[in-house]
């Protein structure tokens, strides 16, 4: 089951950086696949509110309004872990993802490539069948 | 050995959304590990001289200038996969990673908990401590 409950913090809001609209942005990352699932930003009342309740919270900049995620969606986002950066203006949270982080349906906002190396992402299969022609050409 | 090469992109800095400061946020993660290294910024130029030499390269807001991580400490990012998120404003990267991607000597900028739930993070030597535990109770 998933636990929600307030979490202690190591830092508070005045010890960070925000930018000039008062935001700090957050890399949100599946704790269990590390897959980076989105960014998003946190205002002051965003920050207490995701200590608070375990559940990430975010300033909507498109609206203009606090955000829990998944309040209609159903795609909580239960904190794991939060972490600061080097100079105090980035945040990284790992999460459990309830569903898909996307509003599209995809488990991740990323999910088009603008370049990608593909000698680098041959799959397993890819490679099998790569030694398996090799075996039969001797 | 790395390849250094020159890279064909699926979007152009146009479909891109900057920011008010015409800058678009990277989040750069390490393509083996998957360990979130850094979050940094774009400009246009960034963008094209990433994609045309394979590095990563930023706009340095402290500096306000173009900065080609790497060239002071040879820590250089090299560049394996770039996607785009659903809204078009940022960039996920991710990289082959020479040393350290923080200034601070770790590997990675996010070295400081503001909380941690406990429970999703005992090691497998904690699991196996308690069930050798348990074992010897009975």
């Amino acid at each position: 089951g998933v636990c929600v409950q307030s979490l202690e913090s190591a830092f508070s809001w005045s010890d960070l950086k925000p930018n000039a609209d008062g935001l700090v942005p957050v890399i949100v990352q599946d704790y269990q696949t590390k897959q980076v699932l989105m960014l998003a930003y946190m205002n002051e009342e965003a920050f207490h509110q995701t200590l608070m309740t375990g559940r990430m919270t975010y300033f909507s900049r498109s609206r203009q309004q606090l955000w829990l995620k998944g309040e209609t969606s159903g795609h909580y986002q239960f904190v794991r872990q939060i972490s600061l950066d080097c100079d105090n203006d980035t945040l990284l949270a790992k999460v459990q993802q309830v569903g898909a982080a996307c509003h599209t349906g995809n488990k991740s906002c990323f999910y088009r490539d603008v370049v990608a190396q593909q000698s680098s992402y041959r799959s397993t299969e890819t490679v099998l069948e790569d030694v398996m022609n090799v075996i039969q050409d001797r």
